[in-house]
């Protein structure tokens, strides 16, 4: 594998780099009869598209996706779909400089070591456009849980040191204001900050929660692809994800096992459980709560403010980065968050129809 | 793929449940030539060995590996390395009520919800015994990487709220406590925590760091298969894990970029940073520092004191779990954290050999 | 991968030496809730067995199946199954003399070249008996497909110029000789060629017939997985096999479309074939007919009569190979065959239960 | 694995249908460096394209390719190529009336059974033209190939019954003639029968032969991945190939080992063969000479004499095709023979780097 590859089942290969004549994305795996429309896309896409807010980069791109392949008479026929955007607003210009040093933070100077150079033009592949590929094929796979029932709320659940306050949590707030954060107070209290982080010309780190709904109970691989394995290695592959946690994730280790044991309980004559310390998963398998996961994103590395740094000729060089830059991950991150869980938990989902002897005997009877 | 196998270049397959005959693993791509004993292996496998400390299950079990194949006089043979631990401690008796009801915190239900029954004799496939196998083949890639100059420190970093004191650490210490603590004083603290936790039928949870020296740049592929993804899921997949973080990890999300951007540094005529925030990876690829990650575990759930819980016939009941227990995971969890990290950085080792044209042009010429 | 491993879904890992401690295979991914015991692997094991034919090796090895995981109460438990079986009847004496030099039409110099040593002793990894692994996993395979209405009927179809009389075909006949041919008549006179060939100190080529009865229409995947291309892999992997005939196999490329071509037809009131040229696949995709195949085997190389060669030391030397050999492939491979065409059509048939949506909806549904 | 996958290191996953937009391939794990330009796979794309040929569809299609990620400043990034041949002669009117029977020799039985319904416009997926995309990948693994030595001649080597004369084989006759033949007495013999047979209304079959030169010794794995068990399922994914051949192929099955087996000898210092009825293949393993396979293809399905057949309301029939194909198949997939096992091989080629711990050692050790 050399790394584009996603799945098994729900197979998804990504390519494009940042200053590319496209990016795009092909999915082998989708199963037929999925009524399929390039706007169904086109509205995922969207969420990830900068120029709209005060707080990302001023470029207006309007990542227009072109589906070219796997649909007939607006429905999937079970082969490849392949999906393009179009590179339109880059100017190569802003980068040449980069070519000649390695910025703080950026991949520069381990795709040198790994390949050899790099194409240096706003980062190549390693740039945040890559994400373009993964998010419109997770509207597919968002599209298709749908159907079985399964959802998603996801939101920017901090901005550095501000946090959301969860007494006051609204969903339907998440997709009115420009951070996609879940209350009012808090983005208010997150614009003040960023409005201070890009006066002093610097950037910001931020997390982002993901909560599945309507998550069937039994889904997951033991041992070595674990549902939360799995969503782990999904969501850290998004470029500045530092750490990954599921339910009460990291204060697990102060915890003891009396108060972290959920607690199971028949309710309406169905297993359910008191508490959901475990973010809906036991042992690596959905418990048939919800699925809860947060990812941590460094504060973007492209900065204006001045740093110190090395070129490929080994000098030590002071740098400003300059061009139109993000200076928060995280909102615009938040769709990219949802495609991969989508695309992680379809991929289980589909592996799972074997499980049983009596599934399989049961597809081949009828 | 059905969950048991890790890896594509260096492919692990692990059988085995904490109750059948024995456990193992079969190692496919272990390259030909290198030097292996079944001591090599046994020595690594004593390190998660219970029945030595005060805070671990009473039980002994002597865990002997067996190598069936794939070593022909002393040196591997490039074909499939098969390994065996024979079971032979394992009282069946003690797990019997278990079968009608679901422990808080396993994964029995869930076992249940996807297989439709489950081998409920001291969880079966879901016990920690599963973790044999990854660490008799994690023996083996440790011993290659240390071939290739690369080393592991390996830790408790927390035992609830008692955190190392880092100003004290002394890495020859860790072997040296039962804890596997770097210090003395945290040590001595974590005793006192755990005695009270043992004494109250309860368990804790705890962290465990592991730091990778002498990692080569470049390695780790873009987009899905980076570095910090593999590594992520590669240590999300080992039980009772519930958080995941690379350098910085979840302080991160409240740094900004001029805070947490290393800045590259000539050094004694090499490329280096002057901090190591993103704990050695940049954009999914190492950059050439130590690697630091750490996992949150959450604390064994099987506890003595009364729980709330349903049976299979979904009545509500109340339960005690009997048994010989660990109170705390992370100690016993040191060398399995340490062979998946091995495991997932050298499979990425073998697939960079692939990089560049001039690798593979210089390998055919010889 | 390194070549060890077969299937996506029932996957299975192959280990062992011709002489080392064990031989043995895991399957991960097997469903859950099969019936399964030594005795059906052991049935298929015997039909593979040595020692009991004039026309094979007088070595008698009882090849004696152990299942040491992933049954339960006498079902699969969906976990991996490990099964081994130990070596008892190896004379590693025989064959110290192979070690220096290389037997022409055998492994010896391709493993040297690749690994740079290998293990000699009866051709290692790459003897015959690796292929106790594939038969012990087709057992359970073909356990599993004949629950869903799938069977086998193979068979010797020819023993050097010797070829079956179709007119006489006697399915119940197979299991009678002991060269597992379909009729007596070329029984006999494959019999006495037999008897010429091994009074030469020379062996013979054959080859293997196999017909899947009971494959529903719509199985195999489009381009790379195609049903005969994921066949063909099957059986050529099977040593000594140096051709796979799908259908008509070599006949298409002397016949016109308007012959080739199977015409549809409705009978019974449901569509099917007039003829079955394409053996059973159009398009790489099942159509309800029998699936026809046919593997060339080679003759055995190891033959006792005189050969030029070369040694470790690059001198050309003459040798006459001792042991205990078979004359002839096929009669032992005929399981071998069904073995490898069981896994690769069950692999493709749960592969298929993902096909369509209204599928997954269905499942999910329940 | 959905299909349209092929390869584990120099991963290639095609896309796109007869009458779409367009079709492609993205390959992911081209090592980085290569010089490339379209005009290297214009190149390999124009041996596929039709309408050049008496022989050969009148269709004119210019089959232009669109090199659209993967490349900085002419050579590879070691990151996806994605390449894409638009659509631009394909009337869909033809195929209207195709949508509701079933074409016997075709896929639309198969494709409706699996999915449902298909995409029926020229064969959708299941068309010849699916072939651009691994045409397009294997021109890319053939030039990678010849910097390491390995070179191809692929040519027709039957039309019907007639077969090339070896005696008067002249490879550069191959490329100029319209039938890909290597002799031109066999050219001329097979033009008259193609008159004949199109004088019919019919089509005819014919095999395609593959020699590649300059293999070193040691390719492939034990076992399942097998360098002619690759081959295998690389050729007979190929559309309308019916039998695979390595070496002697399916002579072997009637040979005695005294002749099949070829000798080693000295020569030159170096150890070679005195024969090669293995075609350059042991247990699976490159022995250094010359690989030598066979495709076997049936005759064109699409005839436009009357055929009986069965539409979808599942009456019986009789239909004559109409619309603009090919009489043979063989020689516009020479170069589809030679893309395949150019893909095959250079996936072993990256795989055996690892194969031993001094390669390892001594790439780490620069």
């Amino acid at each position: 594998m050399a790394g584009s590859t996603f799945g098994n089942k729900f197979q998804i290969t990504t390519w494009g780099e940042s200053h590319g004549k496209a990016l795009g994305v092909v999915i082998d795996g989708c199963p037929a009869g999925l009524p399929l429309t390039e706007a169904d896309i086109q509205q995922y896409l969207n969420r990830r598209r900068p120029g709209f807010s005060l707080f990302s980069t001023p470029r207006k791109e309007s990542d227009t996706v072109e589906i070219l392949s796997g649909i007939f008479e607006g429905k999937t026929t079970g082969t490849p779909i392949s999906m393009l955007v179009k590179n339109t607003s880059q100017h190569s210009g802003d980068y040449s400089e980069i070519a000649s040093y390695y910025r703080p933070g950026h991949a520069d100077y381990t795709y040198d070591e790994k390949y050899g150079f790099r194409d240096y033009r706003g980062g190549g592949r390693s740039s945040g456009r890559e994400t373009i590929g993964r998010v419109a094929a997770g509207a597919i796979a968002a599209k298709l849980l749908g159907m079985l029932g399964i959802s998603f709320t996801t939101y920017v659940a901090s901005v550095g040191t501000v946090k959301i306050n969860r007494a006051h949590f609204d969903a339907s707030y998440i997709a009115k204001n420009d951070l996609n954060m879940p209350d009012p107070d808090s983005y208010q209290a997150a614009s003040e900050l960023l409005s201070d982080v890009m006066a002093d010309n610097d950037s910001i780190g931020s997390s982002v929660e993901c909560i599945i709904h309507g998550m069937p109970a039994g889904i997951g691989e033991p041992v070595f692809d674990k549902l939360d394995a799995s969503l782990a290695k999904a969501i850290m592959s998004i470029g500045a994800v530092k750490a990954v946690e599921i339910g009460d994730g990291t204060e697990v280790s102060e915890n003891r096992g009396s108060y972290d044991n959920d607690r199971f309980i028949m309710q309406d004559g169905r297993i359910t459980k008191k508490s959901n310390h475990a973010g809906g998963i036991l042992g690596g398998i959905s418990d048939g709560s919800d699925i809860l996961l947060k990812a941590h994103f460094k504060a973007t590395p492209s900065i204006a403010s001045r740093q110190q740094t090395v070129n490929r000729e080994k000098e030590n060089i002071e740098v400003s980065i300059k061009g139109r830059h993000d200076p928060i991950i995280g909102p615009r991150a938040v769709v990219v968050v949802e495609a991969m869980a989508a695309l992680a938990i379809l991929d289980l989902l589909i592996d799972n129809m074997s499980s049983r002897v009596d599934s399989l005997i049961e597809f081949y009877k009828k």
